[in-house]
Order: structure tokens, then C-alpha cells, then sequence
């Protein structure tokens, strides 16, 4: 095992030990995966609070694990999380500390036939939120794989190509650039359709006068980048100047607000208040932003009720929006790891965040 | 409601009264889709057994509903099932049977908390199971998608191109041929690699004596295509044919057993019959095939410890594979659609069985 997965196994160890578990089962994947690196559709891994630990997966992927994980114990088998409730039980681990915001309820009862299980709480995902150096330079390759994506995509715009040409396009760039897919579906959204915020590109032809929402993102060794801008296409109207205004005042104070020790309700204010002092804020539904790393969405959230803080080295996204509907709208998103205090961000998203012309 | 809905939630309807439930909420995500055409990250539906659904998503998706769903009773909520909840509080509906195979653990104390709750089973899926002919219709044209892909794919390969090139250039070509995106991953595991079912493709360069197999998919109106080819780069040696012609008449054993009526455990034992007699039992580890649809891997599943049974307009996948440790590997793999008897199968991928060599 590397120096890097060894170091969170101990602090996993760690963490169930202070939980009064003699083990945990972890069954997120990607949980997982941070945990020992292997990328697996179906594994579990067993950390006894005082010992080694016990990874299964099944024999699709026991070659991999055998190759990436040589020093830990496997176990292949189909169903994994039983199986390692099975190890457990053999050695005598009880309780075992389960994550029960993963575990469904029927893998739950089947686990709890078997042994005691307590509440293992987002004891990985706490591990997971301050990032390590070599997750940073991770998520800014991704990063810089995106915002170079973008450049060459948008030198594409023309009146006539179809949303989907355009996904499809931006998508193919960050591929040509080492990106091992997209991190989520590209979201193109044009003149009227950017009113939905999630809107899934289709065959409306880009038309001069369009306000043209791209948001996308590259996955590059397992992290999401994440960045949306809106452009224009061929001259702005007064109200699609105003609108990306607005949102691009709302997102520089959001950014701002992001530092260590802020409270996602916080940030999300910062940037909100903006917005509905200009008598918008019914057109901005969704959070601020969201946590990135190996999810596109995870903790810590910003939000009207998130409950959590931020640090340092805490990558997150800062992702105001204004969608005004039946006509059009402006999202404005970057990707950045919070600093010490105000302007300490580092931006991993780079994009020119003036309103671009096509 | 087009028909298509109303059917679909007609039968759900039945299935909540059915089940001494005064109404079913639905968290799977495939699930609302099936049941709605929405298409969400973050939605749920509850079906009163006497009474009209009512669908909770955010604001991301609430346009794309009202826009696909305009007869649907919409609560545009983030936290979408706990917003249903009320709403079964608020009409006095109870008990309400919850998917207890997609609830967490910690989604579904919330639930408790507020009514009470049943099990409704796998509700749904069971509805998904045998597809009408718009979702064959569907299936189909992934599948189509999917063999033409591969062909000019196919056409590309030569010593040197690596198999993550291979992947990409695979995965456009069904990009051009219209495919919303890959079903999956694409597997290319060439030469040695090909002894990991799941190989995930790298920088390997393909070479001459090299087999290469090749796993892939469209996605096409939601619907997954699946299909599996393992090719030679220049002229096989001998324990290369022989291992293809073995795998293919295991394939062959399964595919005429996959019938109407039978068993899921008894159709994967006929095609690793053929591989144990042969002395490769425990080189595959895998089960034979499984249900595809709106998910890539959904009921029925084909394996050693499957319990249910086929049924005609039931789509699976045929797929033995054989895994040398440090040698190579071939899997053969077609989607089909399960008929009344041997031969009465429709094979929705078409391209050759018959080993290729390039």
C-alpha cells in the first residue's frame, strides 16, 4: 500500500475507533476507491479498528485489485459487503460501524443478521473534504483540461450549430486533451432554453441574440472539474448585459465569501443577496455551489441550509445563476480551493469571466 | 400523461393497492423516469392507490417537468421524498410502501419519522422487466448504433494505436451515429490486459499476435446497448482460436437456452457447462448475462445464483467470457430479446460472431 492510501487507512482507523466500532464497512465506492484507489462498481473494504484491512470486490475487478492493492488482504467475491460482515463475524469485530447514508435499507437488514452494526456516520466523506496536495494538482489538471476545452469549443460557435454539436464538440476536446471523460454530461442551454437550468442540449440551432449557458467539466485521475460560463452570440441586448452583470457581481462576492471558517449558509448568502436585491432572487433556485473531488457533488455544500463550514484546501464551486423563464438566463460557475481569507482562493478554473462576444 | 405514462402508472397503482398500501413513493431515479419520461438527478413520485401521482423535484429539473410531464401534479422541493411525505401526511395516505432497495439507511428514518411506512418490494421493476415495443424499438437502435460503431471502429485499429484510443474513436462513432453517449465505460483490454473481465483502457499499444476485447454500448433514448467482441490482430495462434471457438459455443449453448420460462441459474448453466467441461470453469468467474433497459444491469439476472425467470420481450445479454491469468481473455457478448422457444430469440447486435482478424 502507498504512503498515501496507508495515511488514511490510519486516520479511517482512527475515526472508527473514536466511534466506539471495532471495525468499519465501508460500502460507498468512492469511499472506497480514496481509501485504497481501486475503482470498482462493486466493493467493499473492512477497517478493523486494530488490524489490517480486508478489501472484496468481485472477479471482474480482482485482477485490478491484485495489481493496485498487492499488500491488502482480498477477498473475491460477488455479494462484498456480506462477505466482509462474514470476516468480521469470524474474527469477532463487533460492533461494526456501517455507512448507513449508503447502505440501503434491504443491504442493511441483510448485514444485521449477521452482526452487530452501529452508525459509522460520513466518516470517510470527513477524511475526503480537505484535499491532499496530490488531489489538488489532480482537480487543476482538470481544470485546465476544461478551461482549454472551452477556448477551443467556443472557436466553434456559429449561428446554425446545434447545442448537442456543441456538447459534443466541447466533450471531444477535453478527451483530445487527456481528460478521461466528461465529468458529467455538458450542459448547452440557448437563447430561451437557458431559462432551465439543467437543460440537456439538444437539436435548437444557436441564433445570433442568443445567450448561450455552457456547463462542463473534465474528469482527469478520478476528479471533477467544474465550470460554466454564458456567452453571447453576436451582439447583447441591454437585459442580457444587465442580467451578466448581475450575476457576475453576485458570483465575485460569493468568491469572496469563501474562505476558511465561512458557513456554506454564509457564502450562499453573500451571493444571493445580490441577486435578490435586485429583485431576482425567486429566479435563482438552486445552492451556490457544491464540494468537488472524486464526486462532482460533495460535502461541503453552499446552500440556504447547509450547516457545515469551510477550510483551507477545500475545493469547492461558486455557481450563481439567474434564469428568467420563457427567456433565457446566465450561470456563472469556477472552481476553487479556499484560502486563508478573502482573495487567498486559488481559482483552478481560469476562463475569462467578462462576458464574452462570439 | 401520454398513454405510455398513464399505463405504466396504471399498473403501479395496482401493484400499491395490492400490497395493502394506501400509496407507493418511488425514490429510484430509473423508476420516476419509467414511470414520468423525467429524466432528474434528484426527483421521486408518489402513486396513491386511489388518486393521481404527484412528483417532487428542484428547481434544476422543475422546467423540464412541467415541460414533459404538464398533466403531473409537480412540488418543486429540494429534498424531493421527504416533500412527498408531507404530502402523503397532509392526504392522510398510510401506510406508503417505500423502495427499501434504493432508501438509505438514513434516508428512510427520515421517512419513518413523519409516516408510516411499508415495503414496497421492487415494485417497479418487476413492471420493467418484459419491455413494450417503444422500448424495443429503442433498445434496437442502440444496438444498431452500437455494431456499426464498432465496425468502423474496427476499421481503425493497427499495431500501435493504444487502447484508450481505441475506446475514444469507438465512442464517437456512436456519438456520430446519434447516441445520446456511451452506455458505460468502454472496455478495450488488449493482448495480457484481456485477463481483467473490466479492464479499464490505457496507454497500452496494440501489436501483432495481440487479442483485444472489446466491450461496448450505446445509449440511446435512455436505453443501453451491450455488446462484447473479442478480435486478433494479425493471425491467431492456436490456443487463441481455441479459446474463441470455446467461448463462442458457449455463448451459442446460451443464447438456445435463454427461452421463455426458463430459469435464470439454468440458462447461465448451460453456457458454463460447456466452459468447466473444457476445464476453464474457474477461469469464468462472472455470471453469463443480465437484464438491460433503462439501467445496464437490471432484472433478470443470468448466473450461477440468479432466482427468477425469463420471459418473452425480456432483453438480456448472452456473455461467457474465458480468463487466462497473465495470457488474455475473451468474452463474446450479444443483447437479445428473449422468445418463446430455441431460435425464437431476437438478437438485437448483429455483428459477426465469427472470430475476426484484423
Amino acid at each position: 500500500m502507498s504512503d498515501r492510501y496507508a495515511g488514511r487507512i490510519a486516520r479511517a482507523r482512527e475515526l472508527t475507533a473514536a466511534r466506539g466500532a471495532a471495525a468499519a464497512l465501508i460500502t460507498g465506492l468512492v469511499n472506497v476507491r480514496y481509501l485504497t484507489g481501486l475503482a470498482s462498481s462493486n466493493a467493499a473494504l473492512l477497517i478493523p479498528a486494530d488490524g489490517d484491512p480486508v478489501l472484496a470486490t468481485d472477479s471482474r475487478y480482482a485482477p485490478i485489485a491484485r495489481r493496485d492493492c498487492p499488500d491488502t488482504e482480498l477477498v473475491t467475491e460477488r455479494n462484498a459487503a456480506p462477505a466482509l460482515i462474514a470476516v468480521a463475524a469470524a474474527r469477532g469485530l463487533a460492533p461494526v460501524a456501517v455507512e448507513e447514508h449508503h447502505l440501503t435499507v434491504e443491504q442493511y437488514r441483510e448485514l444485521a443478521g449477521e452482526q452487530e452494526l452501529t452508525a459509522a456516520g460520513r466518516l470517510v466523506e470527513e477524511l475526503r473534504t480537505v484535499k491532499d496536495s496530490g488531489e489538488i494538482a489532480l482537480l487543476r489538471r482538470a481544470c485546465e483540461i476544461t478551461d482549454e476545452a472551452l477556448a477551443a469549443a467556443l472557436a466553434q460557435v456559429r449561428p446554425g450549430l446545434t447545442e448537442r454539436q456543441l456538447a459534443l464538440a466541447l466533450e471531444r476536446e477535453m478527451t483530445d486533451r487527456g481528460a478521461d471523460k466528461p465529468a458529467f454530461d455538458t450542459i448547452v442551454a440557448s437563447g430561451p432554453n437557458g431559462d432551465t437550468p439543467h437543460h440537456s442540449p439538444g437539436g435548437r440551432p444557436l441564433a445570433d441574440g442568443d445567450l448561450i449557458t455552457i456547463d462542463c467539466g473534465a474528469l482527469f485521475g478520478g476528479y471533477h472539474a467544474d465550470l460554466t460560463r454564458t456567452v453571447a452570440l453576436g451582439p447583447p441586448a441591454a437585459w442580457q448585459r444587465d442580467l451578466y452583470a448581475l450575476v457576475a457581481a453576485a458570483q465575485q462576492a460569493g468568491i469572496q465569501a469563501a474562505v476558511d471558517g465561512a458557513g456554506g449558509a454564509a457564502v450562499d448568502a453573500a451571493a444571493r443577496d445580490v441577486i435578490a436585491a435586485a429583485g431576482h432572487g425567486e429566479h435563482f433556485g438552486h445552492g451556490l455551489g457544491h464540494g468537488v473531488g472524486l464526486e462532482i457533488h460533495e460535502a461541503p455544500m453552499l446552500s440556504t441550509v447547509a450547516t457545515g463550514r469551510l477550510a483551507c484546501g477545500v475545493p469547492v464551486t461558486v455557481e450563481p445563476g439567474v434564469y428568467l423563464p420563457g427567456k433565457g438566463g446566465v450561470r456563472i460557475e469556477d472552481t476553487l480551493v479556499v484560502g486563508a481569507g478573502p482573495g487567498a482562493a486559488e481559482l483552478l478554473t481560469t476562463s475569462t469571466r467578462d462576458l464574452l462576444v462570439l
